[in-house]
């Protein structure tokens, strides 16, 4: 439920005007819907909202459910009303039972979608249950947006695999630290910040030991408000990770290694970190096999934050979807390089990616760009 | 003069709308009028435009004269017509006598300009002489793009040299080619016709005697049309560059040097060649005096177009203004950085710039960022 009173004043003058919204409503769940996702819906009304609201942490109401309830305690009648949601409304018992049979039961005249379901099993069904009641469906306005939104619940119920996006920063030459490894800082305050959102909409956050022996991050959110830190994760092939390293204290961390040191495992667990043996043939973390069981383990979108490294490593095995690159504008020399990839004899061997989004944030770049 | 009849037909609804339309006319003389700026006109009356024009090859018409007289020639009377220019009518004997007393003799009722003339010397005496004759004056109307349009003149007149440009082109890690030297291509082919086009606005183009010897480059402008090719420049420290190479082809090439070998630079002025002997205390080209020559022979855009051990001396002795940056969509992993500046101790010795434009073209990222 939206507590933003001038939300309920606007005119409403077009569909996508109230697309607009709903997307707005689904961003209030950005930090705390997983593993569902991010949904969100306004009641419209002769031209007003009368009712909206957003996909509450798991085992609370979905957006459609949020949104009827906020009209009904406004004291307004959705008998009649379109209701826009960014998602599908659901058919199907999951935690909660059918937003569509809510809908229906609510006397709703007509329901505006931005996407059908992605999940072969479902799309659609929501849809078609509303239409056999005889409310009038549109789906696919602004679909690209509310995609965007949950890109790593989509990718994770289509491939069964979360989306993984990898950070670094970078000057303008392409150094991510000096040769003696300073890097505090290369970009600004904005663009750390900004940082932090990334991190808090994640589900997990990665990194590699030599990071966590190099800096001993804590690897929280702590420049953004939210409920739900993500959850941390080391790649530690040998399982030389310190108890006492910041990435652990609290407990909840996950710790994947191709060591299996019982003695070491157990002290780890005793301190509240799971330890996970995943081994490849050269002794290391099999990063495949990491991605296939943080997939199975219900995560959406990862946050890569390591060292040249892994993160070359998980580059050359195909473990990345996306990289969020901030760019500084400034030149440091000769420094470190973005990622320890192999030289190239021939420009066709290239790493190809595409440009998504580019925008400044204070006085850096922040670039997204997909691998293909 | 415009051959575009469609300009004649539009509506003129604000001041802001015509000077857009006199600006679009300089930027036809942006590849012609050096040394001098390039400047647009149109004349508004009766919200129509009666006449448009913009600065003609040296010695040739101003804008605001080519405006008149493509009045005259389409049979429309500029009698108290307005006239919006790019930059501040001329009040003085040039190669061509004043636009001021042009504008005023053929009794123009207001002139809207963009600038004031930066040439603290002229400043405002040519909108002063209007006033003077009783004709209103506007100054300062969307001056940011008027200034973009002629950066490289406006700060010959300033600071007595040109604005100094330099172009590369890097991969997302930073690289501007493979180990082996590969480098074609990294960008796309929009990005390398763009490249063309900020050649060809340039007067000149420099580059070392590095490239010339990897590459052979010709260094002309091939992807866009122009009636001027810029004059090529080679900065070549012990006069190595053979008298049989591209860019020395067709002559009128500088080579600057510091050698004084008589035999060598003999044979190169022979063939067309200028040679200027501009050593420094290391007997290397004195950089600096290379840029203050090239103000003094009225350049006013220069365009860099080197390999990392120019470019880095170039940006180490505070020669570069801009870097215009071609970012493409992939990693290129080990290979040449793009510039060879020495290591950094500390991130406070970091060479600072901002970021002054970014855009998509094709699947690459072109980013003008300027020194501070």
């Amino acid at each position: 439920m939206s507590t933003d009173q001038s939300l309920y004043s606007i005119d409403i003058d077009s569909d996508q005007q109230a697309m607009t919204l709903a997307l707005e409503q689904a961003a209030l769940g950005m930090f705390t819907t997983t593993p569902n996702p991010r949904v969100g819906c306004v009641i419209v009304k002769d031209r007003r909202i009368i009712g909206a609201g957003f996909t509450q942490p798991p085992g609370g109401n979905h957006a459609e459910i949020q949104a009827m309830k906020d009209a009904q305690e406004r004291g307004n009648d959705v008998h009649g009303a379109t209701a826009y949601v960014t998602l599908e409304p659901c058919s199907h018992f999951g935690r909660t039972p059918p937003c569509a049979d809510a809908l229906i039961k609510a006397g709703l005249g007509r329901v505006v979608s931005a996407m059908t379901d992605p999940n072969p099993l479902v799309a659609g069904k929501g849809l078609e249950k509303l239409q056999a009641a005889g409310i009038a469906v549109v789906s696919g306005l602004m679909q690209d947006a509310a995609y965007e939104m949950n890109i790593g619940f989509f990718k994770r119920m289509q491939q069964g695999t979360p989306w993984i996006r990898m950070k670094s920063a970078a000057s303008l030459d392409g150094k991510t630290a000096l040769h003696n490894g300073k890097s505090q800082w290369i970009t600004g305050q904005a663009a750390r910040d900004d940082g932090h959102f990334w991190r808090a909409r994640a589900c997990a956050i990665v990194t590699g030991i030599g990071t966590v022996k190099d800096d001993n991050p804590q690897l929280n959110v702590r420049a953004v408000d939210t409920p739900r830190q993500p959850r941390r994760i080391v790649i530690d092939s040998k399982l030389t990770v310190s108890p006492s390293a910041n990435i652990l204290a609290g407990g909840g961390t996950w710790v994947f290694t191709a060591s299996e040191d019982r003695g070491k495992i157990a002290a780890l667990e005793d301190q509240g970190t799971e330890v996970i043996i995943l081994p490849n043939a050269n002794n290391k973390v099999d990063l495949p096999r990491v991605i296939a069981e943080l997939g199975k383990r219900q995560l959406n979108e990862v946050h890569i934050e390591a060292g040249s490294k892994l993160n070359a490593s998980l580059i050359r095995e195909g473990c990345v979807d996306e990289l969020l690159l901030y760019l500084a504008p400034n030149l440091l020399g000769d420094g470190r390089s973005m990622f320890d990839l192999p030289a190239l004899d021939d420009l066709s061997g290239k790493i190809s990616l595409r440009f998504h989004e580019v925008k400044q944030i204070g006085e850096d770049l922040r670039i997204l760009a997909r691998f293909r």
